[in-house]
């Protein structure tokens, strides 16, 4: 028995007054998702508790079996190890967006315009030349991830992660004030190192021919790095170990093969999946199917329903959930029902009106055989909280497939 | 107000191919079930955790309303002090199988061919009459319960639990070799009084009488004693100063009378409950309507259930629950409904296809005045779950039956 669990980020929604107060999900064309409702047994989730909006990493720690309140270390460290950066226990690592700003630091464009992976790369292999000041051992790693999204990492003796963001998260404020957010030494030198690193980076950025270029194409441009969510990898029982089985993970967002390495699952590189609209959906469905021969667990996440949601693009959001439904078709088609389990849900709600991650419970539905289906037939929000799973955790997902596979353990005797 | 709780063990299932996609309590004939479901409150619940698999002892003390995850301290002490042994604190006791190995210690049948109470006691006797080697002062109780199922408590200063089983519990493997759990010399001591125990127990059972005449009546021999779920007794607030109630239990399975024992409940013993597919179902049910007069809380245990889904035996599955439908159509005619809550569940999932504990959840409905009863008309996995009571753990229907017989305390002003 085997298991993969889909997760569409930022799927879920809020009725849409713009669609006759339906979420996107109901007015999508799904007949795959609507298939797995069908002939599973559905119910809404909690990612992480009732009304609290997760990220996308605490989310899928969560989703993993794993207690993000307990292990959660910040956002930095998994976005890092996700993009390939080699971190090592004690680095502290940001989570850093390429960002338009104005002459006084007030936000414009907090993605410089969704940057493309090219003009990033130019302008981040530039930033890595800078020298540090010489106030301790410490060094740098700046590495950009897709588009918009890239990752600071600070090596050396006695940093922390006791440092505030400098990303205000919102358009029309001012580049906060990277300050130390305890008393300690370590703090003190971390915010330090950071905020040299960002005076330097501005300088370089302000001029840089990319954004030049940029500006002439009537671009915004990325002429300012902002941080956020300073963080160290966590401990956790690696997932092979935790279940005893294999476990691979197909995501293109840096974010979450950052939490799915941290859990020492296998990571498989498809080329075309991108974690942008514009990914290839069917290359990730190909390569799931695949992963599912020599893997007991298949996680296969797909980051751009999120991006359409923050984006408060309806339409777009519409179009990717039934891409979404393709790549299920495809899988669907392809691997055995009968000894597969098949887990479809979202890491959280992303409102397209807020245009921010909601604290809203996602729907979650899972067919295979043996499963205790439900009478709900259509697979959204609002149908499937009236499954037979009724409302359980993020965190009871995990066991409950490996209960399904038979990978638990008795408690008792 | 009074409330009864009965246990079907192992009643829930998943759908069987078998019976079109539906489960053994799904197509049993159960007018009573059915009966409470529809004038009751249902829901599906959780023993312990979604997907987690419990024991019988794990789940009876979640249903008695204990942190199981917190007082559990191994099967054998409840195994033990229900079959009547006395334990002390400190006691090391094992659940024990007679069982069935050939030349190579290759497990042929875990049961002994569910061996006879009548031989079992004969072989126990033997047993008990082994003198162990002066290393210390220890002693040892080994004492027959119900069928293949036995108990050795192990009783002298300075013992540990930390002690291995040597029950593969799997046919076809080796019986495995008891080892210490830890470093100490309490360990490394009881695994060798254990050790020296299963080798002399071999030796007797090897060529006892008994063991050559059920070979020729083809009857598999008690030829081995496997041990497994080393324990101590638990401290546990005893459930009467819990609640502030009488509470009696009327079960024959030794696990299930050890852990009301602990939990310092009267034990009722029923001529004629034998904790098998033969037990007089009839006369657990007078036995409970005569209890219910003296307490207020009263437990009713069937074990027949979970017996027939370890045999894979679906058909007899199914006449075992329409059995306890019938003790339950007695109980329903003759307590006073006006004054009594009813609720009935299962202790856990027992697939009749994998033959273990699944941690899939369990039905419950709850009958009695002032329920607030739903639209659920039959006592089933799936019509349950869409009951009022949504899903539960095991650890919140003794609250909720203590509420309903005014038993709990406010908490606040």
């Amino acid at each position: 028995m085997k298991a993969v669990l889909v997760i569409g980020d930022g799927m879920a929604d809020r009725p849409l007054k713009e669609l006759g107060w339906k979420t996107p999900l109901e007015v999508a064309r799904k007949p795959s998702l609507n298939q797995i409702a069908e002939t599973g047994i559905c119910g809404t989730m909690d990612p992480i508790s009732p009304g609290l909006p997760p990220g996308s990493d605490t989310a899928t720690l969560a989703l993993l079996g794993y207690d993000a309140l307990k292990v959660y270390s910040g956002r930095g460290a998994f976005e890092a190890v996700g993009s390939g950066v080699d971190i090592l226990p004690g680095d502290v690592a940001f989570r850093c967006n390429f960002a338009t700003v104005d002459e006084n630091l007030v936000v414009l464009d907090r993605r410089a315009g969704r940057i493309s992976n090219e003009d990033a790369s130019k302008l981040a292999e530039s930033l890595q030349k800078i020298k540090l000041a010489r106030r301790s051992d410490a060094e740098f790693l700046f590495k950009n991830t897709i588009q918009h999204r890239a990752a600071l990492v600070i090596r050396g003796p006695k940093l922390s992660t006791a440092v505030s963001d400098s990303d205000p998260e919102k358009v029309g404020e001012k580049v906060s004030e990277i300050k130390p957010l305890d008393e300690s030494p370590e703090a003190k030198l971390t915010t330090e190192i950071v905020k040299e690193l960002m005076q330097k980076f501005r300088e370089v950025l302000k001029q840089h021919p990319v954004n030049n270029e940029r500006v002439k194409r009537g671009l915004p441009p990325a002429n300012i790095i902002l941080c956020r969510g300073a963080g160290t990898i966590p401990k956790v029982k690696p997932l092979p170990e935790k279940y005893g089985i294999t476990a691979a993970c197909i995501a293109a967002a840096s974010l979450i093969r950052g939490v799915c390495k941290v859990a020492e699952m296998r990571l498989i590189d498809v080329e075309g999946a991108t974690g942008t609209p514009q990914t290839d959906f069917m290359a990730k469905a190909k390569a799931t199917v695949q992963a599912l021969k020599t893997n007991d667990f298949v996680l296969l996440h797909v980051k751009a329903t999120d991006v359409a949601s923050h984006d408060g693009n309806i339409k777009q959001k519409i179009e990717l959930i039934e891409k979404i439904d393709d790549m299920l078709g495809y899988v669907l088609n392809n691997i055995d029902l009968g000894s597969t389990y098949l887990a479809v849900t979202a890491d959280h709600t992303t409102s397209s009106i807020t245009r921010n991650h909601e604290g809203d419970p996602v729907p979650i539905a899972i067919t295979g055989p043996y499963v205790r289906s439900d009478d709900v037939e259509e697979y959204d929000e609002r149908a499937c909280a009236k499954g037979g799973l009724n409302r359980i955790r993020g965190r009871d997902l995990m066991p409950i497939l490996m209960n399904l596979i038979g990978k638990t353990k008795k408690f008792g005797a």
